[in-house]
């Protein structure tokens, strides 16, 4: 295994997690959660979504988040922006950059946002042409990158298809994510062969959801395919290992782990992420999703 | 990757799993795992333990368990002896093969069995020679592999001296326990490099414990090295992800997932498997610590 020395992990529970957590969570709390974020180490945070609060209504007070974050030097803090309404009230609100979404599953297109994969890239383009103009980075997502609800099985040259669209969007970076859990670290490998034969390493991410217990081994498919940037979700949040419906983001504090394990750096601090990730959890009333806080708390009790 | 095209899985769910459950199990219920498992397509079932009951009381049964057994051909129904008297039990209850054990760690060896770990292999010494004399195969035991609760991290020599005086002694292979679930892929591929000098891979199995969620990362370096046995327990028996105190072994089904989706063999029906270890949690009345039987039975209802 020659795997890079250096990995970057994008934290996503301040949105990806809090937006699929069922009860309604306080400003001042997302809030905390991001400062511990910060504290612990992590250099890009995704601290919100600027969507119609009709759709998630978890996210509606965005804005206040982004007023009310303590700005670390070094961090950037990024949002979710669905259109060109949302991305100017990103913009506004004082996002360092934006993300955009488009699914690999042409049926999760439709289910999810009523239009095909195709049209819902047309729908960004006046996003890109705007951050473009303002200088702001703009990252892509891809779901159902190794499965949709739907479809099940997709064709690595799908998620080619519309990871090249998005690059070409001006994209500097697309996440690939595992919506439903349900890849392997063989459909990862398949995948990643397709999409390193057109793209670079350093172009793609990847997000893997831990709904089959398979997030870890994926990502270090991913690490031995030469990605150094990994989603992941501090707590699990967003979905809970113990319930059903779990949406199943990959625990930060697991993959911080398993990286400080294989000796490369994340510049984050383990125990700092574990009591950031316990200290959401005990505001949420609920166990935390990660393997390592729960092992660790108990070896010190 | 290049990775074998077949996987022998060995199922410790009814001894290394039952034997960690809290509450006292029917021998119907064990009988009926059993022959689930074998169904489900199996062919190593560690089915008893002949250890003192003062000791394991949840498997004072194991006679009865032989006994009962509906023998499936190729299949092979193991025990665990602790000595010669156990030995002894084993054989006469018809177990097809044995197992012996030592730690990596001279202080686990000492708090958990009283004696240090060349004492602890002196002891077997007894039990290699009635084995040999009966032509009977002995799997030799190795706990704390990457890890041990009293002496933090194990050397990899460590590991490599206690396997070798197992070989040598007769052991066929030799199944590298990380006992505390503590070990990730770096620690994996270390200890992996430094045994691989010495030995075959096929004299070598792997044991991981999901504690930290990082048994199918470590088994898939395992797999990359060449390793084709893995020892795994239906539905996690043994450890329950969501307590703690959890002993944590990584669930079949979520180990013949990945090994589907990497393509290679194990002669295992998946759907097969997760009704055995969802009837055997019905029984116990605790969910499944199988990720992929939690996941498949969420997409199925």
């Amino acid at each position: 295994m020659s795997l890079a020395g250096r990995v970057t992990l994008v934290e996503v529970g301040p949105r990806d997690g809090l937006q699929n957590e069922a009860q309604t969570i306080a400003l001042g709390a997302k809030l905390q959660l991001i400062e511990d974020l910060a504290a612990a180490g992590h250099t890009v945070i995704e601290a919100g979504s600027f969507v119609n609060p009709k759709w998630v209504p978890q996210m509606a007070d965005s804005e206040a988040v982004f007023a009310g974050i303590k700005r670390h030097s070094g961090v950037r803090y990024a949002a979710l922006t669905p259109n060109l309404q949302g991305f100017e009230r990103a913009v506004t609100a004082g996002a360092d950059e934006v993300a955009i979404f488009a699914a690999a599953s042409e049926s999760f297109s439709k289910k999810n946002i009523n239009c095909g994969i195709a049209e819902s890239l047309q729908r960004f383009a006046p996003v890109m042409a705007a951050a473009a103009e303002r200088d702001l980075p703009v990252r892509g997502y891809v779901s159902c990158v190794l499965g949709c609800p739907y479809e099940g099985e997709i064709a690595p040259r799908a998620v080619a298809a519309v990871s090249g669209d998005l690059l070409e969007m001006g994209c500097y970076e697309v996440s690939l994510g595992d919506t439903i859990g349900s890849g392997t670290a063989g459909s990862m490998q398949r995948l990643l062969e397709v999409l390193l034969a057109r793209f670079t390493p350093a172009q793609l991410a990847v997000h893997c959801h831990d709904t089959y217990g398979q997030a870890l081994s994926n990502i270090l498919v991913a690490l031995q395919h030469g990605i150094t940037t990994v989603d992941a979700s501090v707590a699990g949040l967003g979905g809970c290992p113990y319930a059903r419906g779990a949406s199943g983001n990959v625990a930060t504090e697991d993959v911080v782990y398993m990286l400080n394990g294989l000796g490369i750096e994340t510049g984050l601090d383990l125990a700092a992420l574990i009591r950031a990730g316990n200290r959401i959890c005990d505001t949420l009333g609920r166990a935390s999703g990660s393997r390592v806080a729960r092992a660790l708390d108990l070896t010190s009790t």
